[in-house]
């Protein structure tokens, strides 16, 4: 049995998104049991008359939520009432809770894993890894992406060993291509720290390496772990999923445009629907913190249901493969 | 009269799109002087049977070229017989040849400019800026996107006066507004290089600083200049435009599925070719070197003849509208 922890608030559909993600959960998942954290009196009112095993659900009770107004690192202190806050003392004080799914505030999850549940003895920094869909119908996961802004090259040494675990562990992927994101293909192109990561991912034994990656390949489908710092990685996510979006906009403007489009468009929609659905992150689970003590799973702040299911089901897989672990003893081996 | 020099060769589709656009400029635009340096047979061939105005076209010799598989830096000192050599010999020693139009390879181009020409009194670094397409039918320019990969804040100051100017004097927009790439909009957010250099913009007078901006919103057509490092510059237009194209790829792979979506295809045919032009840099002239003492324009290597011409109309538009001038003036008021 593994015990996850769910954040009942933060989000834009909260709470019901997690509610209905956490009863499918319990209902596709046997091996897994949930504490939700969030008001009880609404949780006890929605969860009365589904089917479930009730054996495997538990309510912590927290009035309070952690919202985008609080500014992140201060709320994870002072909102004691808050369902975030308590999932994290629940996360530091119960061994046998082993991981945390949110779809809340990035910023207080980040916050909140330092301080409550910690690193894994021997890695420097934690990396915040979202995942991408790639063309060739694969995922590509980004390490980091925010949550170290400024770095040093051990730290991406040990983002790529922690990223190509994850895909492992996480995904299945056999020995996962880890490309490092510079400004050309060439060895010695890039600034200092590209530089200087280069050579040391060369002599990095338990990593598949296939050097430098450009930004425009990052939804090629030919790498599956793009390791970089968190203010590269941010840019690189961020572009792409602006880029993404605007397109679908230009799309849907030329669809619209005239009589004769709409009909096209008509014709088409079965088509662009499986596009969109190729594009929809709900399908793909959140961000993890890899190298955290703990599983932390982070979900799309506008998640749906399914998404919020597909986070649990994430975090279930991790813990199952045992991802941490496999860190810890690569952090060990490491030094 | 504004004498323009053009390298023949270097790109996909030279020396002919060379030829092409410099024709098209010769007939359209009265005041603009050509030197075409390339193989003089081959250009005196291409020309005999053209009407124009022959008092405004010199051919200058060179029987040898720059390619893609030279070593850029070493190339431009060693290749003495090559076009882009010989083009900014003359950029060095007439002081009439004003602007530089190249699609040959880039680190050739801007090793050369650095090398030849030099850069305008109290610039630090001269920037690589291209422009981007916009969803409202603008235009935006990232300002630096690879020329200097580890800056300072003044470096990022000066690109954004640059950055300004340029797109008042190339582009005619007013009181252009200037970004910084970051990773949010809060002031305290991001790296070292971000939270000094917000602070830097905040005093510099004359720009228009709007705050941060984050990747997703290049294409959103808000900002007029974005200012970062070569770096993450070179992350946030590769990234831009591969996601662009992959979604294309998407769109025509959702396009040709089926019977039914290639009927669909078919009635939104004129619609997308809109949207192709949009997306199209052929239509937008090319990168410049800003801060360099003359005008240098870079346009992509797979440009038509169409997209040469765009860049010489660019290059005579900033010469007409004194850029070099107008940047030497705002540095010698900044120190």
């Amino acid at each position: 049995m593994i015990k996850i922890v769910v954040d009942a608030y933060g989000g834009d559909n909260s709470p019901l998104v997690n509610y209905e993600g956490t009863l499918k959960a319990l209902q596709n998942l046997p091996e897994v049991e949930i504490v939700l954290v969030g008001n009880q009196e609404e949780i006890e009112n929605f969860f009365a008359d589904k089917q479930y095993d009730k054996s495997r659900l538990t309510i912590l009770h927290a009035p309070d939520a952690i919202t985008c107004h609080d500014k992140p690192t201060e709320a994870i202190k002072t909102k004691k009432e808050s369902s975030l806050y308590k999932a994290f003392e629940l996360m530091r004080n119960d061994p046998t809770a082993r991981a945390l799914v949110s779809i809340g505030s990035t910023g207080a999850v980040l916050a909140g894993a330092v301080l409550r549940v910690g690193r894994i003895k021997g890695v420097k920094r934690p990396a915040f890894c979202p995942i991408l869909p790639t063309v060739q119908n694969g995922l590509v996961s980004i390490c980091d992406s925010g949550a170290n802004v400024d770095c040093d090259p051990i730290y991406l040494q040990q983002f790529a060993i922690m990223g190509s675990l994850y895909m492992q562990k996480a995904y299945g992927v056999e020995n996962p291509r880890v490309a490092l994101l510079n400004i050309g293909a060439e060895e010695e192109k890039g600034n200092q720290l590209a530089k200087d990561t280069y050579q040391l991912l060369k002599q990095t034994n338990n990593i598949n390496f296939v050097g430098n990656m450009e930004g425009r390949e990052v939804l090629d489908g030919n790498v599956d772990v793009v390791v970089c710092d968190g203010f590269d990685g941010n840019v690189l996510l961020k572009s792409t999923e602006g880029a993404c979006l605007n397109m679908l906009k230009l799309v849907k403007r030329a669809f619209m445009a005239n009589l004769v489009s709409k009909m096209g468009a008509l014709l088409l929609k079965k088509e662009v629907m499986k596009l969109k659905s190729l594009m929809d992150y709900n399908n793909y689970g959140g961000a993890v913190l890899l190298g955290a003590n703990k599983t932390i799973v982070k979900g799309h702040g506008s998640s749906k249901s399914e998404a919020v299911y597909q986070c649990i089901k994430q975090a279930y897989t991790m813990e199952q493969n045992n991802l941490c672990e496999a860190i810890r003893q690569a952090m060990t081996e490491q030094n």
